[in-house]
């Protein structure tokens, strides 16, 4: 008997801030082949709705704290605005996408990050326990498509911003044990760049021992070393397959299994 | 075979502009037995918001018109923040919650109301096909409880606002099919009031006759007037119970069978 295959799919900030390249993602993703979820970023209309309503946006070595107006401003902005509206979107191209938090039957438990030695705020951290899998399986088994966004809770009433990278990555690991799992992150560029400035530049295959090698040149820029991280977890815990490609490339590599970007590997060099 | 009972409570506005209100409400639901399904208005919160970001609030006979502005923050507050810190609550009394606009699994599918005579905006009115039982049976079915916000969508894309007290009333029926409906109206007062100045003039018992004739002797405010005509229409259409209630009174009403407040009948005096 052959394990079913699910694919995960992660959509980068930047993709939503642009609603044409968002529309023609949805469209993509709504034709993708069998088992997926969709996870999804916040992008810049949360900063613009703190801007508008005068909150002062706290950022510590270029991360934003999460005081409790911004926590809010978060999830009205991932978990109503911009979820509902993929979903809606979803749903006209025939998708039968479900929008969900963490706190939507308990998909998402996650820990409230320990305040030192700097007090991010109501930002929630991941554990091996966090993913309901018993929960999202109900929903693939009746044909729904989950769209997560990026707020999650500690079930105890408290909702909490998590970063959806990592989301995805869980959400991979934990059903990697019942699934052959394809974790995709698919943003703005081609895959990992050598050269941002190029992208044409980017790294067909990536191994943990030349990421280590990039990483000491100072060659991969800090918003992709998390992502990175990310993927080689995934496949050290189990997920079969981890590509970081263009948001126009999911159908090329999930229906044809041709595309261009970066996959990563296990082995070594 | 005795038909399966469930207990479908909206709640209103002014209680989730009380925290304290609300959170006690929240307890109490928890603690209703059997399957039940939740439905929340609005409350001050987007008019709030509206106003912190300067977008004017257009009004024509007291009802507020829908345009993209207030449509997105109403998505925001209603579908975001509003179902997301509720479901995050009851998660919290140990009801397993699942948040959903009508987009989510297709639940709610509503038709743009038309522009003519007045053009009220991106508001959705229900149809007898509105309500997509069958979904909502697979949450029922697996132990979760359904807690609806008041956007739906047109399965074109567009989400659209829904009035909350419709939107229970047609749940109740569209279940009544297979199941014993009790539909109940909770909000800040006890009932239906003889004298809006006196919580304890409250109606026990009211038919359709009655109705009409406090209807005509101007006793009934306009608030209440859509909300007695979608309790009537529940009745005629196969909901087995309606009750109008203060928010604090739905654990005796539901668990104990003792209550006071008003129950809509469609006997004849």
């Amino acid at each position: 008997m052959s394990t079913k295959q699910i694919n995960i799919i992660k959509i980068g900030g930047n993709v939503i801030d642009n609603p044409d390249t968002l529309a023609q993602f949805l469209t993509d993703f709504a034709q993708v082949k069998g088992l997926k979820i969709l996870v999804h970023g916040g992008g810049k209309l949360a900063t613009k709705m703190a801007e508008g309503l005068h909150i002062p946006q706290q950022m510590i070595d270029g991360k934003r704290i999460t005081d409790a107006e911004t926590l809010k401003i978060a999830t009205m902005v991932y978990a109503g605005y911009i979820n509902k509206n993929m979903v809606a979107q979803l749903q006209k191209s025939g998708c039968n996408a479900i929008g969900l938090s963490g706190a939507d039957g308990n998909a998402i438990q996650t820990v409230k990050r320990p305040t030192e030695p700097i007090d991010f705020g109501f930002v929630g951290d991941m554990t091996e326990k966090s993913i309901n899998t018993e929960f999202i399986e109900i929903l693939l088994n009746n044909a729904l498509v989950p769209v997560f966004c990026a707020i999650t809770h500690d079930a105890n009433g408290q909702l909490l911003n998590t970063n959806a990278d990592t989301i995805a990555q869980s959400l991979a690991v934990s059903l990697s044990e019942k699934y052959d799992v394809n974790l995709i992150y698919s943003f703005e560029k081609k895959g990992v760049l050598i050269n941002l400035e190029d992208d044409n530049s980017f790294i067909p295959e990536i191994n943990y021992d030349y990421f280590l090698e990039l990483k000491e040149k100072g060659i991969i820029n800090k918003g992709m070393l998390p992502k990175l991280q990310n993927a080689f977890t995934a496949i050290e815990k189990g997920v079969r397959n981890v590509f970081i490609i263009k948001e126009d490339a999911i159908l090329s590599l999930l229906n044809k299994n041709s595309y261009e970007g970066t996959r990563i590997t296990n082995g070594t060099t």
